[in-house]
C-alpha cells in the first residue's frame, strides 16, 4: 500500500523570530512515521492571515493530509481557526459539545468571552480531543489543527494519528562510530545504495558536547526486509574503516 | 529602510523522520533580526532533486534572500549543489580557489574524489566561507547555500549575514509571569495590541520542568521607541493581574 503524503504547518510568530525552538515536528515524525504516513514537508509561517490561508489553501492540495499547531488560543494573536474557516470559505461556528465541555472544566465564571472563543470551529469541522485540556483542536477535510504548546499538541498527536489508515511503517536502523570521516567511506556509501535502491542510506556527522566527533549512518525505508539487510551491511562498511561501529542513537539526537 | 524579507530551506530527510531536531533555524533568525532582515518562512524539504530544484524556484521569487542548509558534504546524499545548479539552469564547476584551499588542509592523499566533490559549486557561485572547515558554501544570485552540521552552518551565518545591508534590527522586549493564565488577560491584551499597532503583541504559555506553568508576554518590532513603551505597558498588564512580572527569558527557551 503506497504511504500517504503530509505536510505540517507551524504557525507562529515565536519560530520565526527565534525566541523558541520548534518541539512539535519531531513529535509528529515519530507519530506518523509508526502509522506509515509519509511526512514531505514542513513549513513554519507568521501569524499573517494571508500567508496562512494561501498556504493551507495550497498544502491542502499537494498533499494527502495537513497538520497545523498553534494559534488556537484565546489571545488577539490566535487567528489559525478564523483562517482556516477563510480558506475552506466557511463561517466559525460554535461547536456546542466543545462549549459546553470547556464550561464545566472551567467553570462559569472564569469561561469568559476570551475562552468562549476557542470552541468557534469552522462550520462542518469536528473537534479532535486532548487528554490535557477541554479547548479541542479541529478537523476540516484534510486539514488538523491542533494547539502549538508542546504538552497539549503531543496529547493530540497521541489521540489523532492512530486513527488514520495504517500503512507500512517507517523501518530504520543505525550505527554510529566515532572518529570516522564521511570523507573517507563516501565512495564505499554510494556503491551500498546503488545495493538497496528501494531504501535511502545517509550519513550525518556528529560533535557530542565532549568534542568526540564521529559519523551516524542511517538506513531508512518502507521495505523493512531491505533496511534489516542493510543494517548488517552499514555495520560492516564501518568495520571495514578500521573503526567500532556502535547501536543507538538516542544519545546523537541533540549532537551537533 | 523596509526590512528584507527572507526564507529559509532546511534539506534534510533526518529533520522529516524525526531523528535529528533542526537547531539551525534558531541561529538563522536571530542572526537576521540582528541585521534587521525579516524571516518570513522556513520550509523543511527531504533530499528528493524535483522537490529541491522547485522549492528553490518557488522561493527565489518569492523572497529577497533564501537561505539553505544541508546536503553539501561528501556523500551520495548530498545533492544540494548539484539541485541548486540545475535550479539556475548553470553546470557545476571545479571552484579552483576552494579546490586549493582543501587540498592544502586536507593534504593530497586524505583530498579524494568525494572530497573534491565540495569544491564543484554552481557556475558563478561565490564561495560562503567558514572558520571550521575549508569545504565553502556558496552564493548564487539570492541563495546562499550552507551545511547542515551546526558547529559549521553557524559559522557561515557568522561569516555571510554580517555583509547583508543593514536595517532597523527587530526589538524585543518580553516579561513572563508563573500562574498568569491567557485566557484572564487575553481582553486587556487585545486592547492594548489597538494601542501598539506597529509592533506585535504575543502571549505563550510555558511549562516548566518543575512543573510550574505561566505566560510570556512578549512585544516585538522594527520600531524600536514603541517597543519600549509596550515593554511597560506587559508589565503593568501582569501587575495588574495580581501576578509577579519577571525580567528575561532566557530559562523559557527550552520550556514546553
Amino acid at each position: 500500500m503506497l504511504q500517504k503524503t503530509a505536510c505540517f504547518l507551524v504557525i507562529g510568530n515565536e519560530i520565526l523570530s527565534g525566541r523558541t525552538q520548534d518541539a512539535n515536528t519531531r513529535v509528529l515524525a515519530r507519530a506518523l512515521n509508526a502509522q506509515g504516513i509519509r511526512l514531505l514537508e514542513v513549513r513554519v509561517i507568521p501569524d499573517i492571515p494571508d500567508r496562512i490561508i494561501n498556504t493551507v489553501n495550497e498544502c491542502r492540495k499537494a498533499f494527502d493530509i495537513v497538520f497545523t499547531s498553534g494559534g488556537i488560543g484565546p489571545t488577539h494573536d490566535d487567528i489559525t481557526a478564523d483562517c482556516i474557516a477563510r480558506a475552506f470559505g466557511v463561517p466559525l461556528v460554535r461547536h456546542e459539545e466543545s462549549y459546553q465541555a470547556m464550561e464545566a472544566v472551567m467553570g462559569r465564571e472564569k469561561f469568559n468571552a476570551a475562552r468562549q472563543r476557542m470552541a468557534d470551529l469552522p462550520e462542518g469541522a469536528t473537534p479532535i480531543l486532548s487528554a490535557l485540556s477541554a479547548a479541542p483542536g479541529f478537523t476540516i477535510g484534510n486539514v488538523h489543527v491542533m494547539a502549538g504548546v508542546p504538552s497539549i499538541f503531543a496529547s493530540m498527536v497521541e489521540w489523532l494519528v492512530p486513527q488514520f489508515e495504517k500503512s507500512a511503517p517507517l523501518a530504520s536502523a543505525s550505527w554510529h562510530a566515532a572518529g570516522l570521516k564521511e570523507g573517507d567511506f563516501a565512495e564505499d556509501l554510494r556503491l551500498l545504495q546503488t545495493r538497496f535502491p528501494t531504501i535511502d542510506l545517509g550519513s550525518y556527522p556528529y560533535q557530542l558536547s565532549d568534542g568526540t566527533k564521529g559519523v551516524a549512518l542511517v538506513a531508512k525505508g518502507y521495505d523493512a526486509e531491505t533496511v534489516r539487510t542493510a543494517d548488517t551491511a552499514l555495520h560492516d562498511l564501518i568495520m571495514a574503516h578500521g573503526k567500532e561501529p556502535m547501536k543507538g542513537e538516542a544519545d546523537l539526537d541533540r549532537a551537533v
